[in-house]
């Protein structure tokens, strides 16, 4: 990863695709990915692992089960962590463009293998 | 910490005085913090943990050694990771919020101890 500033939104800016999170910093034994997205990504979580969420642009809305605190809806500038093994879907009914950080060998979809699944070196490549 | 949104620029505005990080986040074993800064930091190292800064608001300077790749500035949106054992300092012209994220046992002023260094329980503290 380049030694230089990263403007997030000029990243998500390029992104190709929806929903198709990647690598543009490493900070420890975390990643920060962006992501671009819009309407709904599967419920899945991460056994060991918490997700930083913060929107750039948009509108996110995290569901967990109300036993879990329920719903959150995050706008620009706002962070939320989603905690380890809390089942959690991510939703956006505008386009919304979102920062994550996630120890390095988390899956995005946790478990679950979806259709939206992207391997780690797909998040990492150009 | 609180399970809900944070809004970092609010969490910036209620700091009481500049150079003072407050944490505000927990993800896996790394702090988020926010700060705000005006002025010139002392310069430091941190031997086994990257520093990540993201400007929420000003123009933020980060000092580096040429052979270390020489100063960045950033601003709002932008991130950037010092690297674990570069020595930096930071400063700003106009004040300036930024989060910055590290691994909870860094010490912000690394081992230099100066009248601007904070403990974690500082950090942790409303």
């Amino acid at each position: 990863m380049a030694d230089l500033p990263i403007t997030l939104a000029d990243a998500c800016a390029a992104l190709p695709e929806l929903w198709s999170p990647r690598v543009v910093a490493r900070v420890n034994d975390q990643y920060v990915k962006v992501a671009r997205v819009l309407g709904e990504f599967p419920w899945h979580a991460h056994a060991g692992e918490d997700e930083l969420f913060l929107v750039l642009k948009g509108c996110l809305t995290i569901g967990r089960a109300e036993a879990d605190g329920g719903p959150v809806s995050l706008l620009p500038g706002q962070v939320f962590v989603v905690r380890r093994g809390v089942r959690h879907n991510t939703s956006a009914t505008v386009e919304t463009w979102i920062a994550l950080i996630e120890t390095v060998t988390t899956k995005h979809t946790g478990e679950e293998l979806t259709p939206m699944t992207r391997s780690i070196e797909e998040q990492l490549s150009q």
